[in-house]
């Protein structure tokens, strides 16, 4: 790598690096690669230079590290505690694949992580905050110069316990993503169009709200709307990591764009659409470990013509 | 009237014409015109001629009847019972407007009815059979000559009534539009890809599943897949009669385009959307009254504009 320029991060990802458990009632697979920054960085690296902030034990198998590296991620930012245990999480799906019941979460080292950058981190021009506590994505802001964008994510564990900190994370963010399902119980609404108006009187200039099968639906302060129907799949092998891979395409897209006008954003959503179909498509990151460049603009090609009318 | 051309129909929709009782938090609006079939007539004729057949008690206004005609719509097939009650629906919506509870049904007329056509209509090029018994439906297709196109929609209560009889009416037809919670009790699945393809293995060409206000998804023989978004409306009145408003539509562009490539059939899907989108913005049939073609076709390409990237 040379030591100027490409040192410099473009895009710098911070979140739960983990090892998962998933079964389907047709597989399951044990302490396989996962977590909300992993899906993402692995989502984004095929749009931009791409660079990881997580924690893990010494309990995280090597080739995993080295996975990430093979797709160019930058994994100084990847701090290993000795004698710590990855974060674990371990759940079910149903028969139909669309209900998920958590069998056990262990947080292990992700607990007590006070997050710290590599210096090279510092002057990432966007940054992405994958879902993880709000204290620690607050902290860690600040330890970068000034990014042009930052985009966080959460989830209901966070909602139910740290509601506050979650809402202060957001008025810090120019962009939230989230499921509908958590922007719902944030915002006391069901009604998508009054729960994204909600997010953004916290502060962000834009909120995504996914929607699963349904797609997801982009808000901007000025009232645009852009609905965009998911990318329509006969069969997944796993749902997990859909919604991180959805960010991680979004974040990669407009970073490599390098702009951030309402029409990079319409497709920026649709490359995180592209990305969420391809990570659905095989166990854990599997299938994002093998996609090309190709497989994303082909499969974008592919979804404008079947929307297309 | 002309009496050669003009009085033969060009599609004729067979289904229930009601008293609807509507209650919303904001508004509750007693004994108006209402019916899978006054929905589906009064967005249909929009776009092509439109003919009805429905039985209804002498206790329906007339000035019903009137605002119907007074949108061209061919009324000669509404069968008036003397002594008989209409058919009478009193529901009301949840907070958000999402969720609708029956509290009462009653059949009236619509029971007993034995379908009959005047000879006008038999030469109906569509025709659309808007919710009603199945086994009405089976029958009064028999009275039609050779219709180049026929579509069903049913609801809960026939398929968990009169399963077999559905059956049947769906193999008898080109096409279903049907409501994703109803594919899936009538399929026993989940995965509405799934549900179309149990659905078209029952005789018909395509189908078109309903989301609300997730859009809606066609499918066809060959496999093809037209995944639509909704349109995005930020307040709504009254949801009743959107998804009939959006079979109206869809039969109306397919007739007045007289084609029925996959072409049609995503551009019908759209017009489909556009008039449901119409039908939830006041009480009733009350926007339906009022619409203009260019009105439609505004819509028309603020959606296209919308959703294009």
């Amino acid at each position: 790598m040379h030591p100027g320029k490409a040192a410099l991060a473009v895009l710098t990802v911070f979140g739960t690096m983990a090892l998962d458990t998933t079964r389907t009632p047709f597989r399951t697979e044990v302490r396989i690669l996962g977590g909300a920054a992993t899906f993402a960085s692995l989502s984004a690296c095929v749009f931009t230079d791409t660079s990881m902030i997580a924690v893990i034990g010494d309990d995280m198998p090597e080739e995993n590290i080295s996975a990430l590296k093979s797709r160019g991620i930058d994994t100084r930012g990847i701090v290993k505690v000795k004698g710590g245990k990855t974060f674990h999480y371990d759940s079910s799906f149903d028969y139909n694949l669309s209900n998920r019941t958590t069998l056990k979460t262990e947080l292990n080292v992700i607990a007590d992580f006070e997050p710290v950058i590599p210096d090279a981190y510092a002057r990432s021009k966007y940054v992405y905050l994958a879902n993880n506590d709000p204290r620690q994505n607050i902290k860690i802001l600040q330890l970068f110069d000034a990014p042009r964008l930052v985009v966080c994510d959460t989830i209901e564990y966070w909602i139910q316990t740290a509601r506050p900190e979650v809402e202060k994370m957001m008025g810090r963010t120019d962009g939230v993503v989230i499921n509908d399902s958590e922007a719902r119980l944030l915002c006391g609404e069901v009604n998508i169009a009054r729960c994204a108006k909600k997010i953004l009187s916290l502060g962000p200039q834009f909120v995504v709200i996914k929607k699963g099968e349904h797609g997801a639906v982009l808000f901007d302060r000025e009232g645009q709307v852009f609905p965009a129907a998911a990318f329509f799949l006969d069969e997944i092998a796993d749902p997990t990591g859909a919604g991180d891979s959805f960010a991680g395409g979004l974040l990669g897209h407009v970073a490599r764009k390098d702009r951030l006008d309402f029409r990079t954003m319409k497709e920026a959503v649709i490359y995180g659409n592209v990305m969420g179909s391809f990570a659905v498509e095989d166990f854990g990151v599997k299938r994002l470990l093998s996609i090309t460049k190709d497989d994303v603009e082909e499969r974008y090609e592919k979804y404008r013509n079947l929307v297309q009318f």
